[in-house]
């Protein structure tokens, strides 16, 4: 039997032992088991966090079996889910968290439910559903029980959507949303290079900057290869690593230079006469 | 032979290499095992609040060794300590670290004090206990080594005891202890449902909380079953997830909305006439 | 075949999945492999305090291999490395973060640039080459491919050294860095024992210790075995567990209480009559 493995991801932070006890409950079931965590501050509830921390990592992660738990909902009604695809199992509460993960990996051939709480650790409160209904579920799997076992069967149609925000195209600028800041204040942006590639822009560009569509933020930005081609105190452009525009600086951060953070709107605008445009929606 | 399991909680943080060091000594000494990292997280010497973790965690853990180091008196002559139970062995300091968790799990069959040095790292200086003794005892157990080489018989009765508070009834009230504030904010209480069960008081009651024995602070709390059960501003009051009272809000901290931090005194009225209470040795 | 191991230590911290991403590559290239994680919470683009890490923790990881990333000149053409010593493989950028370790474990007999583009992962950018360039490496060797297959071999004279700063004697007193301040807020210095021994200073003397050379930081810190030793108030000097002179304090930072950080000189006078001394180069 190969090495079984179990990505985890969640916003349980490592200051608690949720985590840990999470870990414990799956080796626990399936002692062959390897666990990747693969985050776990993705910011409190914050669903579309995790569910674009989640997309963003999903196509490197081992073939197997996906833990996340992002559940501002525990204990009420929503369901707690396992989907087939066809790089694996992927659990997790039916909020919308695992969505654009499942949609990035070919889509789901199958879902079930976790209602059979024969594959429940039995619990005094019903607030740790990660611990006691989706670990399980996890371990479960890891140690060959089959999807089926563990709840109805569901429609994926049925399956919440994610709410992904997809930029908005204006007269001579693009208007793209922040999806992440990360440990270094890089702001990845919802904006791929061909979207500017087909108004003409490129490498070696400059694009104005504009915080959402606050005239006094604007900015020019140099698009370039890496970090390290800034000048110091530049503003940069350049594809990130997961193939997305994203705004930095060299050695510094850019979320702290333009006073941005993840889920506000930014206006990369190529025709630097053009004004500020209102964007219904933009925060 | 089975996988052997490491369970590991202290408070090196994680921002330094301490854990880091400690899971290589014990990988070095026993390749197959599977460290399962409990928390490392532990508020820096807060014995205490290592203690409750790990009695929170220990009955999920793996069959097998749990290593816990909080050790503010390292170097000294506090002993370093492995308890034999009946799921397993427990490393740690014997200053009251383990013996909740001990205690939850049935008692000690055995101990011995980590004196044979054969068994140590050697090392420049004594600071670092949990690299050079403690770890090195979990990774020689792993590896099969019998725990009485480890060091001299003890007497589990000359164990430090573990230091945990009871709440205390009054008249219409319980005053209880806040054991924890998790990353979401929830409180988590010295006091078992059934405690107010005795008192009459059920799932639906609403409760006054108040700050210790402050009136001032005092707010109405509603029993409901999960967070998502509150209004937007509501104070709650639950069964979490380790059948203990706990104080929480939706989609809030409610350590923050009262200000409160884990050791910190909580009345529970639930005659909301009855006057504050003096209760002698409340913080 | 044996177990293989590869310890990481990064500046990708553990808030997003950059550690995530780079051990699920691993894993995926060689399932049976055991990572450990010596740190990743190095500071963001902070070479020195990697390479400090990495010196301090290697004597203690298992045999295998060393995968440590702290990268400001990502995607410039600063090279990837992977270099052969008597314990293992070490892989990282060439920017002097390897150095320390390296010479530790007894040198280089051989070196790598990891230009071999087929066991780079593909990748749309050039700014995670820890996932891209360097985990795959790992991977592969730890999966049995041979070191010379990753790339051009490199004369092992041609690597980026480390900057490690030594002590500075003066009359009466020695001028140090502090290297590294722990979670604890103990203050290890670049000064050994042996270098104040040989001034006639020992445990249970007494020092005065100034911040760089400012007089008025000027305090009296007595050499003690370990924490609990010191009196409350009291500054301390010990040989902390990597065999250093280290300040501290019991159950309190001592850098906070100094004011001091990592890379800031400290003077440690054992003749307190001895006036302020002006060193070159000192901060």
């Amino acid at each position: 039997m190969p090495p079984s493995f179990v990505s985890f991801l969640s916003d349980y932070g490592n200051a608690d032992e949720f985590v840990g006890v999470c870990k414990a409950v799956i080796v626990g079931l399936a002692p062959e088991t390897t666990i990747v965590d693969v985050t776990h501050e993705i910011p409190v509830h914050d669903v579309r966090a995790g569910g674009l921390a989640l997309v963003r990592a999903i196509q490197y992660l081992p073939a197997g079996i996906v833990l996340a738990v992002v559940d501002p909902g525990v204990g009420t009604d929503r369901r707690a889910i396992a989907v087939q695809t066809d790089s694996g199992v992927l659990i997790g509460p039916d909020n919308g968290l695992l969505a654009p993960a499942v949609a990035m990996i070919g889509g789901a051939s199958r879902a079930v439910s976790l209602t059979n709480t024969e594959y429940w650790l039995e619990s005094p409160g019903p607030t740790f559903a990660g611990r006691d209904v989706m670990a399980p579920a996890a371990g479960y799997l890891a140690a060959g029980v089959d999807l089926s076992d563990l709840g109805d069967e569901i429609d994926p149609v049925s399956l919440t959507p994610g709410l992904v925000s997809l930029p908005q195209a204006a007269d001579g600028a693009i208007v793209g949303e922040v999806w992440w800041v990360d440990r270094f204040g890089n702001c990845q942006l919802n904006v791929d290079p061909t979207e500017l590639g087909a108004a003409g822009v490129a490498q070696g560009a400059t694009v104005e900057v504009r915080v959402g569509d606050d005239e006094k933020s604007a900015r020019m930005a140099r698009w370039v290869h890496t970090y390290a081609d800034g000048n110091p105190g530049e503003l940069l452009l350049l594809v990130d690593s997961y193939g997305l525009m994203a705004i930095a600086c060299d050695k510094r951060s850019a979320a702290e230079e333009l006073g941005v953070k993840a889920g506000q709107a930014v206006t990369l605008a190529f025709n630097p006469t053009s004004r500020p445009i209102k964007v219904a929606g933009s925060k």
